[in-house]
């Protein structure tokens, strides 16, 4: 049976777990729940998630919630290719990178991009106003790291660029939305402002299986 | 050469990390920055993290940054005993235990413990106020998925059980000092309060090593 994923269209977390199955090649149907149902929140998504979080894998028995998690067990079940590195030394880079996002990152881009998303960005102005100068430095300092450099990690993608991709087209979509400009966040056109790390963002566009991953409602 | 631990007395992120280490039996030398001389954030450390924050591992050439990467690193270069489970079943439940830890509970400890410990718990009493039903939540959580099992995930401590113990005890501290009493969390005495998670803590504090990770000025 395939494994499930369940999602909810555009969140950056449930993105993070198609594109390691894309690049892992492996099979998936994706359940794609309604934020405007509260379906993240019903019964028969609570049973899977008692936090009522995407995404969440199931795989026969096996339910794992969790974005990260899911990369992890993702690795376990097929190695090859490998996403967290091939020796020690590149497992500690790769897992360096992915926590900084999880720290960095993730906070201030849920922050900025959620009330944008929603309509709410005039009710949430100081939410939004404190992620600014966070997701500026953490920009920033991507751009500068992805000067010299390929990949996040290494000469292939890890899960390092995975578990960034989609936060950082999180922002750069809410950023180019009218509610996005009383804050100047100042980061789109990005490819004119931060080209490493738009270069970056377009070379994972041009991956095999990336298509398949966008979420359907921003077309 | 020995592994060496940039660590900050009494960080429970670092405490992990020598947790891990006795466990693995690894031979470590801790580097203990002082915080009141502003250490973490001098140009020596900053050249090993330039976010200045503990802990941080130097293995030879290898530098790794962020605790649970740092548990990662340990368990590729080191595999038995296996901190992350030994079948990607187990791998599965283990990091998304560790995930959680790190998304629903690093955040709120800190906002508890770190104005109390440093005396400003009046002036900072929002932040604290806010941590409070966060932290009462996944305490509560905690101790009833702890009834019926001795380890949070199989039959052997595993890094889900690392993750979460120095958060825990840093709550359960600083839940017993003065300045904690006005925010009534309601944890301490943990023994008579929250008797699962108490022994599962007990558990952990007499392995053997233990005493050797206890943040030298909690004595």
């Amino acid at each position: 049976m395939a494994l499930e994923v369940f999602m909810i269209s555009g969140s950056p977390f449930a993105w993070r777990v198609l594109l390691a199955l894309e690049l892992k090649g492996l099979p998936y149907e994706t359940r794609v729940l309604q934020v405007s149902k509260d379906e993240q929140k019903a019964p028969a998504f609570l049973a899977i998630n008692p936090r009522g979080r995407v995404p969440a894998l199931r795989d026969g028995d096996t339910v794992v919630c969790e974005s990260v998690a899911i990369l992890a067990y993702l690795d376990r079940k097929v190695p090859t290719p490998p996403l967290f590195g091939a020796t020690p030394a590149e497992a500690a880079r790769v897992w360096q990178a992915v926590l900084e996002t999880v720290s960095d990152f993730d906070r201030p881009t849920e922050d900025y991009i959620v009330p944008i998303y929603f309509g709410r960005a005039t009710e949430e102005a100081a939410k939004i106003r404190a992620a600014v100068p966070t997701l500026r430095a953490e920009l920033a300092r991507l751009d500068a790291t992805l000067r010299d450099r390929t990949w996040l990690v290494g000469n292939r993608i890890t899960a390092a660029d995975i578990v960034l991709y989609p936060v950082v087209k999180s922002v750069e979509r809410a950023a180019g939305k009218p509610g996005a400009e009383p804050f100047g966040l100042g980061f789109v056109p990005v490819d004119d402002r931060y080209r490493s790390l738009a270069r970056w963002m377009r070379q994972i566009e041009a991956l095999p299986g990336y298509e398949r991953t966008y979420p359907p409602h921003w077309r």
